[in-house]
């Protein structure tokens, strides 16, 4: 039997003389890809969606006036042509809508329907609960340390 | 003009009343987000190769005597399918070669060609040289605490 750190992962390429960035960059991409695979196998058998649509739908949530194209492109940090594709999937299941700007035709902003609203809410709550199952068990002080530290990351990037 | 962090991001659909377990995982996705965004497009404009296929060299580059498909899976974080459409597109470039293996020959070993180990080792130089230039600027204490607490949060995921 294995324990958790003992699996194969973006880590079993580091050589012991590679540079601490490097290593360093290694531990943050396993962690979150480690992360992002438990959410996309849960979301998928539970709600039969994929985590670009679920964070599309998350974006809009947080914007009730709407978002652009460009303005979705960006937060959630994907290429426009990704986004035009979740865009036109969703529009077809009715959870969001698009429409022209008023004043600039070529643009397009896009809100989430009532209908939208209310699966994302119901999808949400479960997403979260994952997190804290996944998360849940770090030590506050851990989380608060991770949190200035990544954001020394995020600052420097 | 905008600083570091005022750009939208994962984070930007962060509310005050979410989880901190949440919070951490969002932080975490977009700093991954950010690093592998740039080293994607460092790779392109550089070499013309994708993020995937330089980690499926790297992970090769590792195990002289070759991987199996199931391995490489395993290591790169990804589904099998993902892994097979880069086998054969390197197959073709004459970067890496796959065999059965002789005691079963419904499975296959990848090996780095002298082409590809030759090209991985230019390549790897250069991502090399990124990483430290995007990471490098975070002090060794800093990087010593988050490998360790990213070692927590591996062991517990």
């Amino acid at each position: 039997m294995r324990g958790g750190n003992a699996r194969a992962d973006h880590e079993t390429r580091v050589h012991e003389s590679d540079h601490h960035s490097l290593k360093l960059w290694l531990r943050l991409l396993t962690c979150s890809s480690l992360i992002e695979r438990k959410l996309r196998d849960k979301l998928r058998r539970s709600f039969d969606i994929t985590l670009p649509r679920f964070d599309f739908l998350a974006q809009l949530e947080r914007s009730p006036n709407g978002l652009t194209m460009g303005q979705l492109s960006e937060r959630m940090m994907v290429s426009g042509g990704n986004i035009s594709g979740i865009a036109a999937q969703l529009v077809n299941e009715g959870l969001v809508s698009r429409s022209p700007l008023p004043n600039n035709r070529r643009t397009f902003l896009v809100t989430l329907t009532r209908k939208g609203r209310k699966k994302f809410r119901m999808i949400a709550n479960a997403h979260e609960a994952w997190i804290v199952e996944i998360l849940g068990q770090i030590k506050k002080d851990d989380v608060r340390q991770l949190m200035e530290l990544l954001n020394k990351v995020k600052t420097q990037v």
